[in-house]
């Protein structure tokens, strides 16, 4: 994935190249968290091979070792995790998919768990325990130093998803009367700062943000500037209660690195980074993708017995939608009796709607979930949809009505699928557009039941039409 | 969207209390993006209300800004542009989407475009012109300051979507022999510093890098302390040709905010920013899911016409699926003329595996996106897969099955159907899977063709599966 020879460093390079060559492979497979690397560490596990064990877990980033623990099976992870003892990096666990993490904090001794937690700062403990059940919740939070435990709870009382869950409360804030030199001075001094951070927070007496000072800038400056002139005096932060995905937007929309969070009463309690941010937005998109899909966002992770569950639910409600549109071709059995093309010709009309009604929802759903879609464009969206059915239906029909014509040599039938094919593509535009929209008016997330709405119509309307078409201008 | 009275420090709120009630709403409108603030505008526009552009333009930030334009019609769009003049921020063209910048930069005055592209970063001036036509792009690069030329040129040089694209040439890098001290002083005296960056780079006298510091890590040392005490000394780079996606990757994984980037000699040549990928974030995964629906990433920008031509394709491809399932019905146009109930019920089949399949190819299409599927777990998740199809299957075809029986009073028919569900569930699960993965050993984008591909999968073995069972059971 990374070139080696492009990672390492001159120097380290060299002495590297001293070592055997079977721990250059296993370096080299490292970086590139190879299936043989999966292997190897099987390997060395059910051998007891520690010296391989503890050569890996020291080479790995934590994200690449969470990655590591993820892919083994459930036995090889508690040998690593008993292995591994209270060395465990307490990183890692926040980088552990939810299955993953809830299996290795089982694993781990009770007294690990609170050491790791309390090192971790408080948006990654959060994150830590909010998945974990009510009971082990509460244990490890009565175990945890005060400090620490206070932090936590008061994380966890925000609602899931918001601001207040993300939030880490380290931060630097410092009086607008401060010089460049004093905030350097204290940074220096000071033992208890944050493990990283972009900017420090400049607030008043009430410790109400009134600006802030991005690091590459308080480094520029000389020592008796002050950082009331050099602070952006419009900064933005964000109130606790702030869904998650509004907080990604703006770190988006104004490229971000990190965001001070406000109470109820405007004061500064806590900054948002920038690397939980990205974490948010693969989560919302995931979930919204999957969703569109009948999904659950977990799914992949889920055992069997799980992931069958979550998805019947969705099948069986897509099952009622198939059946509606049963009972409309029902409605037309002599018909069909009497014209057996039109059973083998019905699927199309309806796949195809159901084909263009896709495009226009997955379009319509995204553009709701940038903004670019909003109520300002939504009529202009609409009239754009319609022409797009109405060129779109009318190319197919002519495609699909011409060899209608020939296939069955009955230009009657490709006269009237033609028409079927103009009137559902219309509608499935029409139906595309409109279905998100509403719900996101229902504030009923759009990317949730968009799809089998859409589906349904165009199922029946395709149907209705070319069956009820060829009733009325055929027989 | 933002809760006004949080966002806005007391001072600043006491000071705005004098100033009008209409002002005190319009900056309210600004902040909230709201359909009222385009309206303001375009009143304005169009009754040269000099006052409350320059009020609008001052007090929006450059990606609001940006919105801003695109929710204009081209008339008010030039209108604007012609107003500003060389005021127009250079930061909003890069926040702009392709279709609103190409004409915003075709309504700009010539040296007014080219003054613009010299303040800005080069990926941002990169960025920029590569979307231009060729003719365009020549007359503003040779109207460029030499320096700004060659380094937007070199980017130029580089594959689309690659990392080159992405790089900044400006970054710090000193010598491990500086001290903090040096560092900081060097820092206030140079004047040629990124706009913004959040670590500096430590390099060998080859200017291979070797380690670095992050800012606040820089902050918090003493001034005598050596960079290369400090330093980190696995720096994470990249190669200038290496994919985007893979760089996206590597910011998400390691939670980096920026990572330099080398040329083939291993020498360092620029940085990528967190910003930046966070758009990639957002760029690729859009791309991901449009695809999958058959649709251009940039369907919303289009016009009508443009957007009709790109999704007519994705229909065409689809009507021939269709085809061939209509083939594939027509061959038992004997059965079903003796028992029109398969017509009424065939469709069921088809759809419910169309279904079935879409999940499990929108689990495979995200796990292998997210590397969360790779080739050590694959056997894996294909056998998961068969065991939720045979679960699914199962369950659906019990219900069918009964549904069909009682509606028609025909348990045979209800056996074939039930029948036929197992069998197209089952295939639809492995279909969904094998698929995506198959076309990512062939180095084609999984999103791309998978859905058309399934879906012709599971509507033929659907309409086989139940007519042949049909005919060779019930007849």
């Amino acid at each position: 994935m990374i070139d080696q020879d492009l990672l390492e460093p001159e120097r380290k390079r060299k002495k590297k190249k001293k070592k055997n060559k079977k721990k250059k492979k296993l370096k080299q497979e490292l970086l590139q968290h190879g299936p043989e690397l999966v292997q190897e560490v099987v390997r060395a596990i059910e051998e007891e091979d520690i010296e391989v064990l503890d050569e890996v877990v020291e080479a790995l980033h934590s994200a690449d070792l969470a990655d590591l623990f993820e892919q083994l099976t459930t036995e090889d992870r508690a040998a690593l995790v008993s292995h591994l003892g209270e060395e465990l990096d307490p990183d890692v666990l926040t980088e552990l998919d939810e299955v993953a993490r809830d299996h290795v904090i089982t694993e781990m001794q009770d007294q690990h768990v609170v050491k790791a937690i309390s090192e971790l700062e408080t948006d990654d403990a959060i994150h830590l325990l909010e998945d974990l059940d009510e009971d082990e919740q509460r244990k490890i939070l009565d175990a945890l130093p005060e400090d620490d435990r206070r932090a936590v709870e008061e994380g966890l009382s925000y609602p899931e998803e918001s601001a207040g869950r993300l939030l880490q409360k380290k931060l630097i804030a410092v009086p607008s009367l401060w010089s460049v030199g004093k905030v350097i001075d204290f940074l220096r001094e000071e033992s208890s700062l944050p493990e990283d951070f972009y900017e420090i927070f400049v607030v008043d007496p009430l410790h109400h943000p009134i600006g802030t000072v991005r690091l590459s800038h308080l480094l520029r400056s000389g020592r008796e500037v002050l950082v009331s002139d050099i602070m952006d005096t419009d900064p933005k932060v964000v109130p606790v209660d702030m869904d998650q995905e509004e907080v990604a937007f703006l770190f988006r929309q104004y490229d971000l690195t990190s965001m001070g969070v406000v109470d109820q009463n405007g004061r500064l309690i806590g900054m948002i980074t920038v690397d939980d941010v990205v974490d948010v937005i693969d989560e919302e998109v995931q979930e919204d993708i999957l969703r569109m899909a009948g999904v659950q966002d977990t799914d992949i992770l889920e055992t069997v017995w799980e992931a069958s569950r979550n998805r019947i639910m969705w099948l069986v409600v897509n099952l009622g939608t198939a059946l509606l549109a049963s009972t409309v071709i029902a409605q037309f059995d002599a018909t069909i009796e009497q014209m057996v093309a039109l059973a083998i010709l019905m699927p199309i009309v309806a796949s195809l709607g159901g084909n263009a009604g896709n495009q226009a929802m997955t379009v319509a759903v995204r553009a709701l979930a940038t903004k670019e879609l909003t109520p300002s464009n939504a009529m202009r969206v609409v009239t754009r949809e319609l022409s797009i059915g109405l060129l779109n239906g009318s190319a197919l029909a002519v495609l699909i009505g011409g060899l209608t014509a020939i296939w069955f040599k009955n230009p009657e039938l490709g006269g009237v699928i033609a028409l079927a094919m103009v009137v559902n593509v219309i509608v499935a535009g029409l139906a595309g557009i409109m279905v998100p929209l509403t719900l996101e008016k229902m504030k009923v997330d759009p990317a949730l039941a968009s799809t089998v709405l859409v589906t349904a119509i165009t199922d029946v309307i395709g149907f209705l039409a070319f069956l009820g078409f060829a009733a009325f201008f055929l027989l």
